[in-house]
Parts: C-alpha cells; structure tokens; sequence
C-alpha cells in the first residue's frame, strides 16, 4: 500500500509511530499496536501504527509521520512511502514471560533491551516489562544479565588505551540536599594520580543534581571523546551522564518508573552497575544514606541493598565498597546549584567558612577508596592533598578543561533576593526535614535558576536563640522569593525541641 | 502563566493531554506525567502534560492541545488559556498499592475506575494497574467490587419499568471460528416470550464477532434508548455493545491488555460481569469451550474458572450457569460475517444446508436457559420453536426492528472469488486448527470484507477421498484470494490420517 507522508510536527521522546487512517487501517487489516513497515527507497524503519480517531487528523491515502520516524527515514511532507504488515518486536514474548514470573535467559534480556535502545516498544509494553521486573523480582542472575546488556547496547568509555589502571568510581542513593561529596572527592582522587572519571545526573526532583552544580562553574556536556581528553589531561572530570549514551536503556526504563514513583530494586542495582561498567571502573565505592526521606529509609533495607551490591560488584569483577551512612539531614549549607558548587570550594580553599560536615564525609569516603587500593595512612594523605591546596589546583585544572573560568567561590553568582527564616523560639534543633528543605528550595527556583536555594546557618543538634536565623533562602525573582517564604511558613523544616540550656 | 493555544490536531484515543515548551516547563518547575489545571473562563480541566523535546513541536509561550482537550474546554488556536500544577490521580497510589500486592478497598476500586472512564490515566499508569492486577491476582472480593465499578461507571440497561423478568444473557469465552451460537439462541428464547437484551462485540483477532455477522442482516449500532424499543417489540435483540457506554472502563483495560495478549483471569472475570450487570441480567449462561487454540486450552484451567464464576455470580446475586463445551474445531460450517449469517438463517428457516454441530449446540445452550429457569421438557419445546418457524419468525421481527432488511439466506452476498482447497490425500480429518482457520479467513478479507471467509466442507472424523474440497475460501478481492491461497498451502489447516475406510 502507498500513502503520502503528513508531517505532523511532534516527536514522541522515543517510540517510533505512525497514525494511520482508519479506513486505510481496515482495509489492510492493521489494528492500533501492530507494527508495519514503512519503505521509502532503499531505506525502512520498523514502527508502530497508532489508528487516528479522527480522519481531521490524518485522511484516507495519508499515514501521520512523528519526528523520530521522519528523521531516520529523512521524509518530507507529501513524499510517497509503501508500507507492509510486519512481526511484533520479539521481545514481547519475553516481557510476558516474565509478566508470568518465569526466569529469562541472556538472549532475551539482550533482545528486550535492544528493542527498548532502538524505539521498537510501546510506552505500554515497555511499562509491562517494568511492571514484570518490579512484581515478579528479578534474580541475581537476571540482574547481572541486565546490567551487562544495558552496558553493551551503548557508548562505552574505554581508557585502556591510556593504560589507566584502577579507575575508579563512586555512587550516592540519593534523596539528600546538599552532599555535594563527588566535587570535593574528584579533585582529591585525581591529585593522588588516580583515575576517576565520574559521571553524574542532573536533579530530577531534588533542588540540584552534581551535574547542575559544577555546571555552574564549567561546562559539563560533552560527547566521549572530549570526555576521554579531559581525563587524560586531569585524571579525572566531572560531567553530565545524560550526553553520553552511557546504557540508554537505562534512561528509558527510570522514566517509566518515575510514572509511579518506583524503585524496582533490581532495576536499581543494574541501573547503577551498568553506568558504572559503561564507564570502565574497577573499583566503586557506593554510599547508601539511610533516614526519613531518602531513597533508602531503614538500615535492614540498607543492609540488603548492600549484600545485593558486593555480590553483583563480584560477578561483574569489580572492587565495591559499600558505605551506609547517616542520612537524617541535609549535608553541608548550601543547597541548589550555586549554593553547592560555593561549599565546594571553600572546602577545597580551605575557607573558614566551609561545612565541616560535608568535609568529613568526603575525608572519609577518599579514605574507603584509598583502603580499597590497599594505601595506607590515608587520612593523614587526604588531609595533605586539602591542605597543600593539591586538590584545589586539581579542581582548578579539571574546571579549566572543562571549559569554565570560575575558581573562587566568591565569583559565584547567589540568587539577590533573599529571606531569613528564623527561630520561633530558644532550644535546641532536633530535626531537619530533607523532604520539607528540598521544597522550599525548589519553590526558590532551583535547580532551574542556578542561585535560588537555601543556606542552613544550623543543623541538627545546634542550639538556637529565639529569633536567630535558621536558613536563607536565595531566589533570582521576588515572586518565587515570595513563594518559597509562604511555603516556610506552611512547613515546619527544622524542628526545635524547648530546651534552657 | 498565561499560555497560547496551538490545535496540534490529533487526538489521543483516551487520556488527556497537553504538550509545553521545555522552557515553560522549566520555569514553572513542571515535569513530564505532572498534572496541570488548563483553566478558560470558569471551565476547567486536570490534564497530563508531557514536554516537548523539539521547540518546533509547541514553542515558548505556547501549549498543544490535543483534541480531547479542545473539545471539552471547547478552545480554539490562539485562545489564551491559563495553567496551574495540580495533583497527580489519587488513584495513583492506589495502583502502586496494588502493584505491591495489597489488597485494595471499595473506595480506592472505585477511584481508579472513575478515573479510567474518566481518561485521568496515562497509558503508563494504565499499563502498571492492568500488570498489577494481573501479576498480583486480585482476590474474588476485589473481582466483585471491580465489576460493580466499572458497571456503575457507565450506562445501566434498565428493563425494570418494562416489568420484564426474568432477563436472560449469554457469553462465550471466544476463540472458535464460526460458532455462532448468540443468533440462533436469541430468537429461540425470544419466540418463547422470555427477554434476551444481548450486546455482542465485533471481532478483535477473529474472522467475525458475532455483532460483525448481525450486521449482514440489520444494523447493529444503537443508542441505549432504541435498544430499549427493539426489546420492548421483540423480547430480544442482537447489538453491537461497543456504543453503548455499558462499562466503558472495562474496554479501555481490554485495549492495554491487548498489547501483550494477556488475560487476567480476574479481569476476565469482572470484564464479563460488568457487561452483564449493566443490561441487568437475572440468569446468564456462560459456555467455556475449550481446545488448542481457544482461550482456555486445558480442563482444569475450565473447572477454576467455572468455579470462580459461579461463586461471583452467587455474590451478585445472579443465576449463573457454566457449560464447559469442545472447542477442538470450528462450530458450524461458514467462518466470516456472511459465511456465518448464512448458516445461522439456514438453521433457523430449516434448510437442508443446515449445520448441524451449530445447530445442536444452540439447542442444549437453549436448554440449560430453560433449565435455569425450571421450565420442563425443555429439548422438544426447543425444537418445537424451530420446526415451527417460530423461531425463524421472530428472528425476522428483530431484524426488521433493527432496520435490516435480508431475512433470506440466499440473498446474502458472499465474497465472488473463491478457491477450493482439497485433499492431498485420502484419510480421516483428525484436527482442524481454530487458528489457522481464522488466519487464512482473515487474510482473505474477513471481517472488514463480510463477503470474505471460508466454509468448511467437512469437520473433524469425516472421511476424505484425495481431492475432495475440504474448504472453500472466499474473497471480495481477487489479490486476497491469492494471498490466502498461497497461505493455505503454507498451513496445513486440516490434518488428514492415512486410513483405508
């Protein structure tokens, strides 16, 4: 059958559809979901056909053509394309064998996630898969099987040829604001001449991601290759993972889940464990916070999470670390973009006023790194690395090939609006809500207005005066100032216990 | 924030949706599945956005409106419509409950049903609550309150003020090709006084529903109301469900079921009800024919569900009688609307060209409804409708009720182009395959052809001489004919046993 192309201007964000009329759709004994052939040349793209409601849409002798299709086929309007009945994508079969809660093999793993790089399934098949992997939990095996395929199908950083040996790599489950540790341990890693090539997200629901911070001192898209450069110059980078291809399957699979707010947890480990192969490391240190409102909300799941990783961290052949820590309140003063990248740098300047307990935590986590290379007295060489300023001119070194030019913390630019939110009453702080904090931050505009946030002048456990100031809040417009003000209000953030100490 | 609207002229099938910029999205911290409030006047409606990834979709300032959208705002391009961030469904949670395997209450079916109807889901929110359902087996309890939801949920059928009683309706659990069992069984009960309202569906992946076959003779198509005047004359009536809004949100379950082929036995089970409680029916017959190729292949996959059947019937306090039959072979001789037509006014008129596997099938279907209802010597007052003409009168009441106008077996058209298939050998039919049977019909054209189908020769147990027709197809096209000859003698449809009879 021919039908004359009708651009009709949208891109799905992945899938690849056509619309189809539904007298031409009868006639050929097509139905909604069945995929088809679409031939223009020599070329052909497999797709999905997607029956229109209404013919206002597309009229008989017409097929609708969605960006994504348009482009690979390279079709213009009103171009004449023949189309063929063909098979579902193989992998169907597979997700419903897993809906059933039967085990799948290497090749049908390898043939879900092909499909799922390359466009082939539907939002709905591609949420049945999810559901399949969620309800009917995957095994060890499963999951190892998982995470290589999702590695393989997409860009892998390879540094052998830099003879890089170890490479590490570090990861935080996330939910709490601030704990910018990657910033402060990436510079530190690299001025011991150790390789750490480090990729980070961008916030999703959090005031800021690592991506969104160092972004605003540098640059951090690049394609792999500039990655592989800064490396080779530095050691080390701190870039955005989203640019990279680094196991696509994975991004597509997290934005089903987010539909729901779920967590398959065994879509959680080869989520992080494929990334983590994508990019060559051979040891991997991963921090687990644990308390009310993050990822992770008790120690037993924690402690599973963790038995989980060593055993995955074993059969893939990479060195894990795994660390459960404190997680109860926001790490570090500032949160949002700018805020962040601020106690970053005075941590490394060694600034009066940098949050000592993000220093610790970062302190601590370069020696687990260090303990699993087997260096010893690393504490008294991390401290080095900071004191001498080593890491600071590291920082600098790897913010210069990224392209950026600041280095001073007092360059960075904070929001010029601003509030302080003070105490209702003397005592004493005994809890902050990393939820509630994350709130009122994002309100202000973070992550998406690089100054906005907050700066926390107390954390928990630290007496307060009445009407001593608790947090700032930063905005870049009087409006969202105004917002972020009445949701303080609403929302008790810190919780202060009468005390007369 | 004041948006423009631009008409992006396509509808989604369902839930409703609106496309933003990146930039706005970004500005007002929306995300892709948020929910907002499109606001225009004092109209207003809780929408899905999704966020363009091209600027050449909608642009900055703008926001693209699909047709669900438009019209119930009734907006036009360029009207100036305002949004706010509304919550998320409620119902959400209730499925991420059910997808953890708990159990859900009245009030939390009730919502998920309403905003199903109500096209409050996405397709991803859909997809998990139908995986959930099915990987997560809902208890009878949970089956029974679905089904009463999703009945209230749309239109009630109410014969009350008719001071009919009993009412009579039947189901098959499909997959056989011919089996037409709802246009004989109809006018049989029908020309006894008692009421039959029964709503039929059109095919999905067979050769003909049994509402495509009534359409050969009459319309199918009604409001709720003339279906009222059609019983209210004839006691009976043979319709298309599918414009009736009975338990709207059970057809849109089925669409997303169809994605992977899955059936939930549950919703199996409440999708049958539903449409039962909505036309009110006191006694149902359900017949569950089982064989390879139908949707229950194995006996004890039958007896649990006749159990769990009766059980919920018990519960909604209806007659509920379950029949297990052979579904090893097609029922009847024609397959495709006309094909099937035909043989159904053959038996009714009497015509020596009669099925008589159909035939008898409907006699002791007719009679387990009589038995239901304590009516004695049910097999001779049965064939007494039939010799009589009875039946066959009444049946041409109900078509002429329903605007139809064929009441002759002959005046029917079938497909012009036909082709024998023969015997390759002499022997004894030992199978017939349901599947490939209703493959090569629909390849020849059926149902969207009427014309187009097969009619088989002989059944399962007849003897054959080598090249005596076992089936004729028929076509509406010349190049269908072709396609299902070439397909026939890839299939071998009918297994024939060398046998010396």
């Amino acid at each position: 059958m021919k039908l004359k192309v009708k651009d009709i201007d949208i891109a799905t964000g992945g899938p690849l559809v056509v619309i189809l009329n539904r007298e031409d759709a009868m006639k050929f004994d097509i139905h909604s979901l069945d995929r088809i052939k679409v031939i223009k040349g020599n070329k052909f793209e497999t797709v999905v056909a997607d029956i229109a409601t209404s013919s206002k849409t597309v009229s008989p002798g017409k097929i609708g053509v969605y960006e994504e299709v348009l482009s690979s086929l390279n079709l213009k309007n009103n171009d004449k394309v023949s189309i063929h009945l063909a098979r579902k994508p193989l992998s169907i079969n597979f997700i419903k064998k897993k809906l059933d809660g039967k085990r799948l093999n290497k090749k049908e793993i390898d043939q879900i996630v092909w499909d799922i790089v390359h466009n082939k399934l539907s939002e709905s098949e591609l949420t049945f898969f999810v559901a399949a992997c969620y309800t009917n939990l995957m095994s060890i095996n499963e999951t190892i099987m998982l995470t290589k395929s999702m590695a393989r199908h997409g860009s892998i950083l390879k540094l052998n040829n830099l003879n890089k040996h170890p490479v590490i790599d570090k990861h935080c489950i996330g939910g709490i604001p601030g704990n910018r540790t990657t910033m402060v341990l990436v510079p530190i890693i690299a001025s011991m001449g150790i390789t750490i090539p480090k990729t980070s997200s961008r916030s999703i629901t959090s005031p800021a991601g690592t991506a969104d911070a160092m972004e605003v001192l540098a640059q951090v898209t690049f394609p792999i290759k500039e990655m592989k450069r800064i490396i080779e110059k530095t050691n080390g980078c701190i870039v955005w993972g989203g640019s990279l291809n680094l196991a696509p399957a994975d991004d597509k699979i997290i934005n089903v889940e987010k539909t729901l707010e779920i967590d398959a947890e065994s879509q959680l480990l080869a989520s992080i464990m494929a990334k983590k192969y994508s990019v060559s490391s051979t040891h991997i240190l991963i921090d687990i916070p644990v308390g009310r409102g993050t990822k992770v909300e008790n120690a037993v799941q924690a402690k599973r999470l963790k038995k989980d990783f060593e055993m995955i961290g074993k059969r893939l052949r990479k060195h894990i670390k795994v660390i459960i820590t404190k997680g109860n309140e926001p790490i570090g003063n500032g949160i949002g973009p700018a805020l962040e990248a601020r106690d970053v740098l005075w941590i490394l300047s060694r600034d009066k006023r940098k949050p000592i307990d993000l220093e610790r935590k970062c302190v601590s986590m370069a020696c687990e790194i260090l303990n699993m290379l087997k260096i010893k007295n690393c504490e008294s060489k991390v401290m080095e690395t900071l004191n001498s300023g080593r890491a600071y001119d590291k920082m600098k070194g790897i913010i210069k090939a990224q392209n950026g030019n600041i280095f001073d913390a007092d360059k960075i630019s904070i929001g010029r609006f601003k509030f302080d939110v003070k105490a209702s009453k003397k005592g004493i702080i005994t809890k902050i809500s990393n939820k509630d904090i994350s709130k009122i931050a994002r309100i202000a505009g973070a992550p998406a207005n690089k100054g906005a946030g907050i700066y926390l002048h107390k954390h928990v456990k630290d007496k307060v005066k009445k009407n001593e100031t608790l947090f700032t809040i930063y905005s870049e417009s009087r409006q969202k100032l105004i917002f972020a003000k009445e949701a303080a209000k609403e929302i008790d953030a810190l919780t202060i216990q009468n005390s007369h100490w």
